[in-house]
């Protein structure tokens, strides 16, 4: 008798080693000063992690907040900002920075391929007095990962500050903050993290930081505001209690990423047998290129629905998956393969019961996809 | 060997059973339609707990996160809000409504006591044009319980949407949203209800949801934006993926509260017992009047310091106790007695150490602490 | 990262659910009262678990100490006693008879295979005053299972008690006590069951307890002597502090295995499975019949040697797989497929690490041997 | 709402850390070498613990397995054995020793007393030709102490084996196996050092060693002879699959109380402080002298029974506490103070409640007894 599979791009599975650590008895995290080294050290793991020396922060909140954060505290009203998307993620990115006054341009790619360097670069040629630009690493319901090493090297070239959401990426994807001149990165505790939901994350620049910390218009909000944190730890003092519980869960599931040092590798080579077992079956992959290493979104055979592979996976198989939504609900489904979900036989299992569903209904198979994924 | 005492005002202990809930394997809590159920049933938990057939949501944040969603949600550029206060979380409440634009007025209460029902009746005789007032149920800082009985009711007449921000109050003192008149109710899982921190509840009534579905402006902002919470059961949609452990946990926590009878009697007896011993001590209370059951604030002796206290109690006795900030910084030392703190076994060490601890320093104590408490 | 995958014959991989049992705080086992309504209740649940009326216990001890309480209490000196053997822990039994008295007759079977039901009724016809026959039911170090639904009933017809090990057995092979005939059935917490080690279970036919009551000469030994058992439900009284924390967890792991209506078909698919592919790839078991559905054994092949197999397993592979001893030392290698073990995913991983290791050993493999099991 | 507090004389209060520890994922403890090392590690604990360089054995059985073993392994039919008691467990000790085959010679004290050394002195000077004396640490039922400082090596002056159970004693009273010259020393997981029941633990002196090696006859039984266990380490071999999670689980009890420097000198204190406050009240304690540290026996007063006293106890104030059995079934009442359950806040907790169960039976008590022990 065993546990419903939840391979979903997210929340993925919590090793028991993070849950207990959920568990641990608590101190008062604003009065003890034990914490506030406590969560410095978090802070400096997530810095290795995310391959920078930038600061980093954890704030109570999902990986939505993070991204609020990062918007409401650098945009001013009337501030320009590029919004660069070729997915539902990218494109929502906009809403925020409109919300709080930036002047949106978007720049708009292909929706099945990853955002061209060139083309980005020919545009940028007639149009770069941006404040700010926003872009996703990896675009989860698409299943498209960005090339974001040559993107913000290219839009910094221009002084643009760049605000990535590598919420579904990071752990998953080579990610070089530093490298990669990335001024706010942004990630979530549940993807390829695997901790609970609950906490979102992310590095800021020294550019990002004297643009939070020179505007001329006071920020709109207080739990999104980034300033709160600018002297936390000499002050010792927080903008609020500590999700404290969840912090020693996260520093767990630090702990377990920097010691795997195979973790990259996996995901590569996990997705890319994945996506090899698909095609092979007859199957036809949603994006043209750049392929995620964290999530492979399929487009939905004729002759069977998004309800019933779903209903059937679930209820035969024990098995969860996720279709999409918003343009994409019921034309894919997606399998996502990240941090503790990606392993081996998570993904046998998987695709063993996808085959099985789909022969159930009829779909025609060249091969076996739980064969083609062992045999590769 | 043992751990700790924490005896700060919050967070509390967290109840082992509460904190075997945080690790329980998840679910995706966007997709299992049974989470959206145990979501509900959570809600339904709270209601009782509040004495409320509003509705009641669970933000993914700490407390504040509930007291800006309210004041965001609620508030649109050029609104008349009443803040009253006679603490320092009262007098905060205001910087949130300007922060969304309110045209703030400030009615100032005698900061040692609470706030006077009839002096507050005559204010509005003749400033009743407001659109919302702000009030703090318990002030913890000072450890006062405003009379929120009568004052929300007052307000009420004049048609002000009532805004009552009980994170120290509920579940240590009465509380009863419907009969009371409390339009939003605010309360953080990490204070009387002995989850652990990160999560905020909120009661909505449908007078504040007509103020927050009818605004002329957009609401500034995402994450404390109510209106995106409209529609989450029928449609099955939650703005962000829900923070699953932290909610599994906060449910055991309620379960834990709605079978013990007696919980309001509890802290009002210990806490009576409390400020007996230090009265009959020769200790001074911070307050003059409307006591907290929740928290006891003690102004710090003549010959000793908080510094002193604080570091003494911690490290010979092995317990935390609080001083307090602003204007009380130094002034005074706070035994929180809430939630699972609430058990005459650990006043009763917590007194009997801050007794040794004072001798230590001569101070002339007229009784033993713990002795009066044990005799009373 | 990933821990050690345990694919030993016992113990097995223990559920957390059936560790977080292990950590719910205790009672008094010998004042409360409810406690032995729970002992009670565990013991009905193992008694449909092993198909029988018989009155069940479980003792505080490793699976040795039933078979020890068995000897010890059924066997007086002088007693006749058949010890049918066909495997090291068979022919042990006898030793365990000889240690407490009996006068043990011998009945060899052939090691690599069953016991044989017509050489065994043609012995009877000539041998059959014995009190007592002891008989492994499924001998865990050559992996043969023995067809005990023929045998007891065998023995049974001319009036001798059956003893019998199913510690490697019951819960991955089919097994009905009282149909067949079982006077003692013993199992232990870590096989099958899936629990800890630390528990002895055993059912005892009301033909065994007039035996052990009728006794001529008092048992020598306390702890493994069954009489101290005869009443404890009517007096509330245990022979000793009963281990209440693993009889928790012991509970829900037949909690677990009741709700599997799979259970059993399960290990025949997976054991079947397995034995195809290792025959398959070209590898020989050890035993010629009567394959157990439990462990697998395998003749180690030319050319590799048991240490170099389970050290490479373990250390590039992260997986833990047994030897064997006595005279099966460094000549078979085994590998468990029991309970929590039992599931096609690790086997899966077991059966292309030993892929891994033979080949980069040398050892010709007509087939791969992780993709015969999923080709199966 | 809070458990019922457990206050009898074992088992005894789990620290949840240790707790938590059972929770572990466990390995194969047969094959995986390090859990040798781990097994002997926590055997270099336990020796620190009873300040002894002979060897430490922990057997998967309750506490009474470790004396059952001491007497099979050591006596042979025929040796002369004296069996020192002073009360039930005491005399219990020689129906072990004649198990075994043992010529017992009774040495009766009183009952309501430690053993007296001149008078054992004396007795010894005309009857000393014992391989073997047993002797009882402290008395659970009576709540006494015997001077096992003073008693063993004058037993040993005449080369007698001493045989000491303190499975109630060490850990809550100084115990120094060298020093005083103790051959066996037995203890249990479930009393001062409060881990689950379960495991028996025990120290053995080389003199012990050379008896059990050079004994004529051999040992009647497997689980309880020593001897099976003289090589485990130099052949990593057990005699049976180790009980690992009661064993992890152990040894983090043994490091919580090698850490905890005032352990002997807490449970001396709280012992002296519950006497105290019940003579003060005018109640009776049943041993006249050597009162032990871990458990205080009461007698029950005119006018209410030990039903009364246990149910009230129980159901009115959710505190368990024992009564005894044999003579002294329903003369008396224990409270336990050992381990875990020794803690000041613990007992203050119990002598309240029974101060009020007596009170509303309308016993006369010259003081409150908790407020003469919070007085004290």
């Amino acid at each position: 008798m065993q546990e419903t599979l939840i391979m979903t791009p997210g929340p993925t599975y919590v090793h028991e080693d993070v849950r207990r650590a959920l568990m641990k008895p608590i101190t008062n995290p604003d009065l003890d000063l034990n914490f506030y080294e406590f969560y410095r050290g978090l802070c400096d793991k997530i810095k290795r992690f995310l391959n920078t020396e930038n600061e980093v922060l954890v704030l109570c909140g999902e990986g939505i907040l993070g991204l609020e954060a990062a918007c409401a505290s650098l945009i001013e009203p009337g501030d320009k900002v590029l919004c660069i998307h070729n997915g539902i993620f990218g494109k929502g990115f906009g809403d925020f920075a409109k919300m709080y006054g930036g002047d949106v341009v978007y720049y708009e790619g292909d929706y099945k391929s990853g955002i061209k360097y060139q083309e980005l670069e020919e545009f940028l040629k007639n149009n770069n007095d941006f404040k700010v630009a926003t872009l996703v690493h990896c675009e989860t319901p698409s299943g498209i990962t960005n090339d974001v090493e040559k993107l913000c090297p290219l839009l910094k070239k221009y002084g643009i500050i760049t605000v990535v959401d590598s919420v579904a990426g990071m752990g998953g994807e080579e990610f070089k903050v530093d490298e990669w001149n990335i001024d706010i990165a942004l990630g979530g505790s549940q993807k390829c993290i695997s901790a609970s939901p609950g906490l979102t994350l992310l590095s800021i620049s020294s550019d990002a930081w004297n643009k939070i910390k020179n505007r001329k218009s006071p920020i709109v909000g207080f739990y999104a505001n980034l300033n709160n944190w600018s002297t936390w730890y000499e002050d010792k003092w927080f903008p609020y209690t500590q999700p404290i519980s969840d912090l020693y869960a996260l520093d767990v599931a630090f702990d377990r990423m920097l010691k795997d040092k195979n973790m990259i590798e996996r995901h590569k080579d996990i997705a890319h047998r994945v996506r090899h077992s698909l095609i092979e079956g007859g199957l036809e992959l949603y994006p043209l290129d750049s392929f995620s290493n964290t999530v492979t979104t399929i487009n939905i055979p004729e002759g069977i629905t998004y309800k019933e592979i779903y209903e059937d996976m679930l209820n035969k198989h024990n098995i969860m998956i996720a279709g999409a939504f918003d343009f994409l609900k019921d034309k894919v489904i997606r399998i996502g393969h990240m941090g503790e979900n990606c392993y081996e036989e998570k993904l046998y299992l998987t695709l063993k019961a996808l085959n099985s569903v789909l022969k159930e209904h009829n779909i025609d198979l060249k091969k076996d996809l739980h064969q083609s994924f062992v045999l590769d």
